[in-house]
């Protein structure tokens, strides 16, 4: 099963308590394809400037992703600054430059066409519907979407979430989009604009995939550590998209185990500076880590109600 | 198993967007002892002034509740007034005027001296002490605690973490009494001072109990209406303690499962009013919430690892 992931090839610099990175790999499609392709082999496409460091990118390509589909512009990368506070609870950007990215028009290769995984990571929701007007018989198209866009370009984004199976945003998101701060009112308010299910990421307390009439909890794994919270939502969609493509199958039982995938992965984000916590990750890491949030959850069955 | 609580019979006057209450029952012991009792029978140990409205604690009787180890005194009963934000988010205290308890001396109930299951509410942590003097063979010691006593009483309360089982607390009250903002850090140090075993409430997100080398996380019942949060920890432990007390043990497996009864009756508590959610709540509706609460974190096994 085909997956693909549209989203920004950036260079982050990030500053947390622990220490700072500059120009390091980062942006979303990097994040969810390095979690994906633990999974599953995972298409980019995006865009890169003339100064991307793209050996790095091609060193990646042997965990399974395929950037043949990120094209190389004339100019400078998109660039990201950010700060975390002392207790990694929030964040400041510091600065901003989209460079080749604010002109990206999503191309997708022909052999992506016939795509039947697709995440629409978080870029202009009108190049969102451009992506989808490319692709012919999608199976499961999951989005995300951020508060820029969702006060910027909210009917184009509203078109968007009738084409899309799934949205997959963050609870501040949800809270913005739907103009209700009851994160269950705010899921069930999107579910009735247009997509099926709605999973919505609340950082260090795990994640929520919201059907009609159902809702599944995933803790976030507890971490006694934890460096640098940038990517872990991306790092989720890949592992969320990465387990549906492999499983080939997207009933609630498979987006139930997505979801522990998808936090497994994020777990394994947080935990290093960039796309680092992933140096030396095997699917077999990756397998275990899943195991371990069955006991995080697990009630044994009482022998006997007293 | 005979279980008592100590800690505050108060009157609250709460203020929150969807209306407010005057001089309503409440008080840490008052939650408690509602959503305990509708498991096991609860013995209440405080003081009331003598402006208290005591026939409505008598009418609570008839629920379980044994009022007889609760003092009158002469004088103005605790009284507590405050007001949620918009989102229900945060909380500002408009008045505390403590009463008669400021001068509250426990004074445990022969009767009560043999209790196996003792729940230590949020009192000075000399108090704690001097309840805990007065008991012969408690089998299971669980104590909150919050940060005016962290800050005011420090050694009576590391005194206190050597003689409890569990500290039950919130986490911003675990992190201040650690100094460590991460959470799952902040257990493992509250675990090396005394207890065995720390339960951390998060309100919305839900709770964690923490044992050595094992974490556990039950999250919030999603509710689409949140009257009131006032009273959701102190109903969460008096459910917590009131499944233990009945089931008699408090291995691991029953500890969790007790988690799971302490989120139930959050999510009675914060659906009115005061303690107006337990209204007409009963046994079996306690039992099917409990229920529902599998389905929320449950993952089918794969039929195949494709």
């Amino acid at each position: 099963m085909t997956l693909f992931v549209v989203g920004s090839v950036a260079l982050d610099s990030i500053h947390t308590p622990f220490g700072e990175t500059a120009d390091a790999l980062g942006g979303s499609a990097v994040y969810f394809s390095v979690a994906g392709a633990l999974l599953h082999p995972v298409h980019v496409v995006g865009v890169v400037g003339s100064d991307y460091p793209v050996a790095q990118l091609d060193r990646l390509a042997s965990r399974g992703i395929d950037w043949s589909g990120v094209e190389r512009a004339e100019g400078e990368s998109f660039r990201w600054k950010g700060k975390y506070s002392y207790d990694l609870q929030s964040r400041e950007t510091l600065e901003t430059r989209l460079g080749v990215f604010a002109n990206f028009q999503p191309r997708i290769p022909e052999a992506l066409h016939a795509s039947r995984f697709v995440f629409l990571g978080n870029i202009d929701p009108e190049l969102q519907h451009s992506v989808l007007d490319q692709v012919t018989a999608p199976q499961l198209v999951v989005c995300d979407t951020m508060n820029y866009w969702i006060q910027s370009k909210k009917p184009a984004l509203m078109d968007l979430l009738r084409r899309v199976d799934i949205l997959m945003v963050n609870d501040g998101e949800a809270r913005e989009l739907s103009g209700d701060w009851n994160i269950h009112r705010a899921g069930r308010w999107i579910l009735a604009h247009g997509p099926k299910r709605v999973v919505i990421k609340q950082g260090e307390f795990g994640a929520l995939l919201i059907e009609p009439g159902r809702t599944f909890y995933v803790p976030a794994f507890p971490l006694e550590e934890v460096f640098d919270p940038t990517g872990a939502g991306d790092a989720f969609a890949g592992g969320f998209m990465g387990y549906l493509a492999r499983a080939g199958v997207a009933n609630s039982d498979h987006l139930r185990r997505a979801m522990v995938y998808g936090a497994a992965m994020g777990s394994f984000a947080v935990s290093q500076f960039g796309i680092n916590g992933f140096d030396g990750v095997t699917t077999v890491d990756v397998e275990q880590r899943v195991r371990a949030f069955h006991d995080l959850t697990h009630v044994a069955e009482a022998e006997r109600i007293p």
